[in-house]
């Protein structure tokens, strides 16, 4: 019999200068870093970054701190060096590439020349789901394609190891009213404080995301609403962004390139793209556990562990950027690490025959 | 009144384009490494870490999977660039410092004339204390200059943040022995696997550490328990490299140097030192929760967060490896990140005034 890469990973693992088990979750790492390239000699060293952005109708419900048209500034932000994600990915030698497809605004040919920029816009925002459904059909497709195009470019460009990410004023509260389509939790259990909303923007939340999934559901094609499918529901309450990190979760499947999903909004795609194809998760590393009340009930749910937790919950990839290096790390311990033969090291002793009382004591009282 | 450098620190993080608060432990990573820098723009580019390493006398009571002569070879394993730290240093730019401040073995003189190397040795291995005090109080003064000299050669380089990490045989047994006499945890709440003892390995350690306390509080200068000082209890069980990481971290509380804590073993040597000084805590970081079992329990003993907890047992300062560069993001955050102002992004709007209903919907029944 034939082992698998996975196996003989953990076995070349076993034989390096170290007490079996001891990098831990490095270790995970490195051995699924090798199953999914399949190789004993996996690499993460060219790393990307993509955030995809996008505007969200549902934002004139009052459903987050910031205004909406700081989905637009910040992605100027992006493309300057100045934000959080711009300062994270040059620190980690990591690549970035801003896609929008679907931001309300008509960028300037400073941004839309950038060769980090890419204009997929399907539409200048969603549009407001508590009363519409959010996009059509052609524009869901639009934006995840935009987002197998981008994995496609990844392994045009050689990239190791990619990680994406999202900006859109508005993203939690459609991210939460998918996964509360997509899973038995309620919009309550799902929605969260987002970018900082107050106790009342939170009500207003929870009551946004319970007023369209009753409206959705009826308008429903299917009475049954198990069978309502995946997509059904990103048309009807998803987003731009989140459609296109779902084509490239499930791209990256496709081509067996890791991915690195972000946080919060992120996962949400991967609960559609993994509905859509299991296998897709094969592939996916989670990058940390988001502050974002709702994610860790989400990642348990999707039965995943994150590699950080740091108390992050700013999205843009942030999350990403810091758990890449980590899983670079892995890869270079599986490649780079001596044996115990090659290094001279002498293995563990099983000293189980020794007697149980120490030896050389005092007598000592009972 | 004039402002802390850390309250002024957090207003910076504040005006940065991003929810307040949303990058988490980050903001308080930046916000503690300017206060012990004493700047609104710290840095953490420059990087250290130095392994003490030294054997143990109580090696032979059979309290470790591993032989003692692997200490020895893994020195020479992390000069030759194969060892875990050795990988995963290079990988976060860190340089990489060993100190011999008691292995039991002659270097030859490719080891001792490495650049990187530090002839320090106050023994060849302490002696067993579960016979006799582990080391003499010159010795323990020898071993905790060797980790004052680094402090003061890091200061002197130029190093923005240090790293401190161990190799020794054996130093699980003498680290939860020497917590076991400093807190009111038992020696069966602190034994540990180390590298990977069996139950019988486990019942052997806390028999030798329970027989060792008794017989180093009978010899004590003083009856009374509370009063024996840290001081005697590093001289009794402590191990070589224990004294000279608790001499370190004394040493950068004196200095104000940034000193990242690896795990187990570190963190016994950082609650010997916080005994000491208590305020040597003010420039310690706390790399990662160990899976050494009893890791966690002295972490929340100290009071003290980790910043990373990835399953990791190895020591060496891998744990420090893998969280410095997390630190030195922390850092660029502080000094790269644009404000607001700056990025001509728009801040929150307060919306706390709007109707909790929200409005443009369709009626629903109740």
């Amino acid at each position: 019999m034939t082992l698998s890469i996975a196996a003989l990973a953990a076995e070349k693992l076993d034989r390096k200068t170290k007490p079996q088990g001891a990098l831990g979750e490095l270790e995970i790492l490195a051995i699924r870093l090798s199953d999914i390239q399949q190789t004993l000699e996996p690499r993460a060293s060219k790393k990307r970054i993509v955030i995809f952005a996008a505007d969200h109708g549902v934002a004139a419900e009052g459903v987050s701190a910031f205004p909406a048209e700081v989905t637009a500034q910040m992605v100027q932000n992006f493309l300057s060096g100045g934000a959080a994600i711009s300062v994270l990915s040059r620190h980690g030698g990591i690549e970035l590439h801003i896609a929008d497809v679907g931001v309300d605004t008509v960028f300037d040919e400073h941004v839309k020349s950038a060769p980090t920029f890419f204009s997929r816009s399907a539409r200048r925002g969603t549009r407001n789901f508590l009363v519409e459904p959010a996009m059509t059909a052609a524009e869901c497709e639009a934006a995840m394609n935009a987002g197998r195009e981008q994995v496609r470019l990844a392994v045009a460009n050689g990239i190791d190891l990619l990680g994406i990410g999202e900006m859109g004023i508005g993203n939690t509260t459609a991210a939460s009213a998918l996964l509360a389509a997509l899973t038995n939790f309620s919009p309550q259990d799902l929605a969260g404080r987002g970018t900082g909303v107050d106790d009342a923007g939170l009500r207003r939340k929870i009551t946004v995301i319970e007023q369209a999934l009753k409206r959705h559901h009826s308008h429903a094609p299917s009475a049954d609403l198990k069978s309502l499918s995946a997509r059904y529901w990103l048309e009807s309450v998803g987003g731009y962004e989140i459609a296109a990190m779902t084509g490239a979760i499930l791209e990256t499947s496709v081509c067996r390139l890791p991915i690195v999903i972000d946080g919060f909004i992120a996962t949400a795609a991967a609960a559609v793209a993994f509905q859509i194809d299991a296998a897709a998760k094969e592939v996916c590393f989670f990058a940390h556990l988001s502050e974002e009340q709702a994610h860790g009930k989400v990642l348990s749910f999707l039965n995943v562990r994150p590699v950080l937790n740091l108390g992050m919950r700013l999205g843009e990839g942030t999350g990403a950027a810091l758990a890449m290096p980590v899983i670079e790390a892995a890869a270079k311990i599986m490649c780079e690490m001596s044996s115990f033969d090659s290094a001279g090291v002498s293995e563990r002793t099983e000293r189980t025959d020794m007697a149980a009382t120490p030896s050389g004591t005092e007598p000592t009282q009972p």
